[in-house]
């Protein structure tokens, strides 16, 4: 059975996947660059990660399980679409108010969904087939977790106390959230990957 | 050669050592109970833990290496002195601006310091030889942190969002704050236990 996850989402000990202004990326995303194993990256800008052998071989995993992503237009412009295709090499889909203009007809590369997430998971699903749906950013995570549509969270706990910053959930409604798990403890050298179930 | 740790400390996954307003305490100690191995209490007032077997196993092998605990006085003051002596059977040192009346004497449960953390510390470390000194409560490891004092901080960790609260460090000055490790990871079965060395 496929299920919607929010991937591998980097996050500092004290809960934030962004330091105070945008701050923090090199701390959190160390991980990406100081390994041995090489993941390639689909997308012309984004180069390959370069990771432990212990990541290396869960992200290769559950990427090859992934059969589309969910991901906000903030984080689709923010990356320039990454220069034409996600690192992944997967279907992305793009929940925004507005359709690009650059982008007046749905690709492989990219679907857009303007009525909101429900539309946009479901869309997802359908290019996903009987593989999994991820989710990447923290206001898309939040909204998938707030309309019951998400299955799994996927952290990549990284040893660094950021002090402020954007939370995995962002500003999420009702609290507590509670999850089931982890199902997965890895010990990645540097960071420790958990995945947990949301608990429904 | 002992070190100064904070000990299991445990925290939700969005950072958090007790939720808003003091809540979440039945949720974060939830693994304190719902296991199968006992760890016996040596306070009157606090029963014994019943954690999983391997939270057990760590918890004993870490228990036997501690020789002294240090604590702020809120926590001395709203646990009741733990009823005479701490659950985890050591000497415990209380960092208070003024010992207590019906205390007059130091004695093998508790050792009064009224000058500061580093002299805190000092003591504990006289108490402790050979083994390790545990500093519990955020304030104290913020201080202990910010002094240079601490070696490393134990985390475990549990799979809830809290949302606000209490977080590891309290009100942590200089941040980032960079760790190595995790030097530990153990599943523990709804909670995930670390072990991190401060960088210095």
């Amino acid at each position: 059975m496929s299920k919607v996850t929010t991937g591998a989402t980097t996050m500092s000990l004290d809960g934030y996947i962004a330091g105070p202004e945008e701050s923090g990326f090199d701390l959190l995303f160390q991980w990406y660059g100081d390994g041995d194993v090489e993941i390639p990256s689909a997308s012309p800008d984004v180069p390959p990660l370069r990771v432990s052998a212990a990541s290396a071989e869960l992200l290769r995993r559950e990427w090859a399980n992934t059969g589309a992503l969910v991901v906000g237009r903030r984080l689709y412009d923010m990356t320039n679409a990454w220069g034409g295709r996600h690192p992944m090499n997967v279907t992305t889909v793009v929940l925004t108010h507005q359709r690009p203009d650059d982008r007046p007809e749905d690709d492989e590369n990219f679907v857009f969904v303007t009525d909101g997430i429900e539309s946009a998971v479901a869309r997802a699903r359908e290019v996903a087939g009987e593989k999994d749906v991820a989710v990447n950013g923290g206001e898309m995570a939040r909204q998938c977790l707030e309309a019951g549509l998400l299955d799994e969270v996927g952290v990549a706990l990284v040893p660094v106390i950021l002090g402020g910053g954007k939370t995995l959930f962002g500003e999420l409604g009702p609290v507590p959230v509670l999850f089931d798990g982890p199902s997965t403890v890895i010990d990645g050298g540097g960071v420790t990957h958990l995945r947990y179930q949301v608990r429904k």
